[in-house]
């Protein structure tokens, strides 16, 4: 029933039980897991191996692609195995640990943890744990539905676990292109000038020896909670395309735009969704997540082609994709995250970069990881790696949060993950700030005037006035720059800023 | 005399005056001058142009590679000539214009510029002017001592005024290597696999016919100020040799470590100078400017080959490489600072990228161009395209200023140029903080321990403490996260951060 799915038939005597495998999983270990939003994660072993910690407490260094699914994190988290997690995650319960200090978070670009690894700036993988579709004739792994960091994972591993999904459809074979760039000082460049290039194999090739043990598994992915579009995020989407539209009058741009890249949730998904109703067409994606909007481009025949390094889909986009695998696979392609977020390639390709904005300030800079300046949200994800390197850096966001407790806007973010010189566009529901070519004094006025919510537009235009009027390149009052984060933090709202000032007077 | 040096003799009719060439710039008009970090400077075009506007107002956008020379900056800005200036500057008059909002300064990515004028992101360039040792028989433009932005703004130039620069020595002659990427999407990759690599041309290629103008200078460059290696870069320098020299131990790297860059000024040129002393050899540069300590290593025989963007050198280093200009070019190229910038580049070569911090903070976010977070310096200049791209970032900084008086290190930076995800290693004279694979609670420990001048251990503990007790990933007290620069604006002194916190109170 398996042995199918196992080429090389001298694997066949590796085939264990998790437990079993697990047991290769050592307190103190370094591991790396596929997994890449919620997709293609390595879903037994881990269950297993946090099981066997409940037990006997035990710590791991573990790396994976980015954020994983089926309550992996949580369960890790909860059975305290976890001493360093690297590079992304988005679980509450994990997220609650780093924030308490318990698990040392490391928040890396998502093209460079393999860098780091293979010029050994990390420590090295002891035992990598990678779901498969199959292993072939020659003993390469196929990975299911994300590439992540897998290939580098596996092929740097001291030994390889492999999960054997079951479940996971054999049309998937084919889908992936594995090109490990080679190492420095000899470093050739990456052979891709086009989203649709295949430069690489369609599996990870290993030495089969180093295959330690393989587990049979048949759980589906966990399916991403898309959030579907609404009346906001629609707004969003005019605002972009009306943006495109003139680019394209200008002759900036021609109707097939450049190439697009869409961050993880479910802003920028519904920011893609607009595009079906868009003049563009025969429009290509490279990026690293692919989501339910990239299908509905497909159907709606505006996309020609879509590059990334993970499938993350809702359950009736998954249930439709994984019927009809083959009416799409030759429009796509899987790709390591270090090639489908790799500076080289995203400069050369010239990217369109859309992603999500936890807060923007009024000269750009935006934070998109930590509430407050302090509390990790999930992570920066690939978000750096697309924003420097890409044709034009988009960042989206609905301009309140909280019922309008919380203005994204804000005078100065309180962590910077995206600074002023890598950010082209803020777009609220409000409206778009075009900030290329402009100095900061300028970048304050269109950010005010176009994407402030207007119950925060006054108090916005009078920190900009009192700013101004001290002077400097980026204005600011030092001392309230942080006043309307304050207010939240002590009154739950950020309009109630003049009780924070009144507080500080009083004490 | 100087018509040796037009070869293409159609053109030597558009030999004129500067006052004549200064007047095919309008009022109104973008302008791209040649000029990076003093050196290859348009110089006496601008000054005509400054005279004429003293008499009658003008305002033009100004393009360059980087900083000026020759007070040209200065006395355009004092002519109240600039509406606009991108994407660098280092003169004290034009700063205080900037800071006073006279002028828009548009602080970019160094080799983001003429991405974004080839993509007409930013104004066309209506004129160029251009600093030439010569002009072919085909009527290239053969640069001076610096490349910068000078090929794409000639290529792209509604019409090209040339310097001819006869003090500039012939034998600069093939020191150049143009090579401009192709338009997207069809760009190809860029063939440059070793910093020695030769792939465009030693000229600049332009329609002759879009010369307009041509006028003879003698004005040599102005040299650097560079101020001699004190105790405290030495001791930054020996810091960061006994860190390279353990990586090499561990087999990161070998004893010709990766290809160098270092940023302009006089603490990354000390730090350069300490490799003098060390064990490694066989060293390259791949960085856009080289200053003393370039020809340093190679008279100690420690440096191999230089890729530069442009030459910024002292008086005796400039007097000793331009009367031994043959010694030295086989080992020399320079580039536009979109190659020796690039990001495709920098990561395929795995730079080791050192540049100077103005404050780092405890979490490893770097400014590199505000004064509390308000009043600009000079601006990011390359420092960003190489610590988000290379192999290893490394940030550079004394750990006080002003006798004392103020912290380079901080809580919080005041302005994010390079955030925590792009710093890997801060050095100051006290020691040096390895924040590679570490989560922000472990880098603030080992920024605090290393880096932090003794005078300010205590205050930066207690902080870190407090922080750290309320909790986060990030652990900061936002109500004081800047409550040194607020001692420092109000009272000098950084130390004085208990009368804030009383003013405060007081109020």
């Amino acid at each position: 029933m398996y042995r199918d799915r196992i080429g090389l038939k001298s694997l066949w005597g590796k085939v264990v039980g998790a437990e079993e495998a697990a047991l290769l999983i050592k307190d103190g270990m370094t591991v790396g897991m596929s997994g890449f939003t919620r997709s293609g994660d390595a879903k037994v072993v881990p269950m297993a191996l946090a099981e066997r910690a409940s037990e006997a407490p035990m710590k791991i260094t573990l790396l994976t692609g980015a954020s994983l699914g089926s309550d992996i994190d949580k369960t890790l988290a909860e059975a305290k195995l976890l001493s360093r997690r690297i590079p992304f995650q988005a679980d509450p319960v994990l997220r609650k640990a780093i924030n308490a200090g318990e698990v040392m978070f490391v928040d890396q670009h998502l093209s460079e943890t393999v860098e780091m690894l293979r010029s050994r700036q990390l420590p090295p993988v002891d035992v990598a744990v990678i779901e498969a579709v199959a292993i072939t004739d020659e003993g390469g792994i196929i990975p299911t539905s994300s590439i992540g960091n897998s290939a580098t994972f596996a092929m740097l591993a001291e030994k390889i676990i492999v999960e054997i999904n079951i479940h996971q459809s054999l049309d998937l074979v084919g889908l992936h292109d594995v090109y490990i760039p080679t190492r420095r000082p000899h470093r050739e460049a990456i052979p891709l000038t086009n989203p649709q290039d295949r430069i690489g194999l369609p599996y990870i090739p290993v030495d089969p020896s180093r295959i330690a043990a393989i587990v049979v598994t048949e759980k589906m992915d966990s399916f991403a909670t898309i959030t579907p579009p609404d009346e906001e995020t629609n707004a969003i989407a005019s605002h972009l395309v009306d943006f495109f539209r003139h680019e394209v009058k200008l002759g900036r741009l021609s109707t097939s735009l450049q190439p697009l890249q869409a961050g993880i949730g479910s802003i920028a998904n519904a920011v893609l969704h607009g595009f079906i109703d868009s003049p563009f067409h025969d429009l290509k994606m490279y990026s690293e997540v692919l989501q339910d909007s990239t299908f509905e481009l497909f159907d709606a025949d505006k996309l020609k082609f879509a590059s990334g390094s993970a499938l993350s889909l809702s359950e009736p986009c998954a249930r439709n994709f994984f019927s009809n695998v083959k009416k799409y696979k030759d429009r796509l392609v899987l790709r390591p995250q270090e090639i489908s977020n790799h500076p080289e390639v995203i400069r050369r390709l010239g990217l369109i970069g859309i992603n999500t904005a936890l807060e923007a300030d009024i000269y750009g800079n935006v934070n998109s990881t930590h509430v407050n300046g302090t509390m990790m949200m999930n992570g920066i994800g690939g978000s750096g790696d697309f924003a420097r390197n890409c044709y034009l850096s988009v960042f989206v966001t609905k301009s309140v949060a909280k019922g309008g407790k919380i203005s994204s806007i804000v005078p100065m973010v309180t962590h910077v993950d995206h600074c002023e010189h890598d950010v082209d566009l803020i777009v609220t529901e409000q409206g778009l700030a075009d900030l290329r070519g402009l100095a900061p004094r300028e970048r304050a006025k269109v950010v005010v005037e176009n994407c402030v919510h207007p119950a925060y537009k006054d108090m916005m235009r009078d920190y900009v006035a009192e700013a101004t009027a001290r002077g400097g390149h980026t204005p600011h009052c030092l001392e309230k720059v942080f006043s309307w984060h304050l207010a939240a933090q002590q009154h739950g709202d950020m309009r109630k800023v003049g009780q924070v000032v009144k507080k500080a007077a009083a004490e």
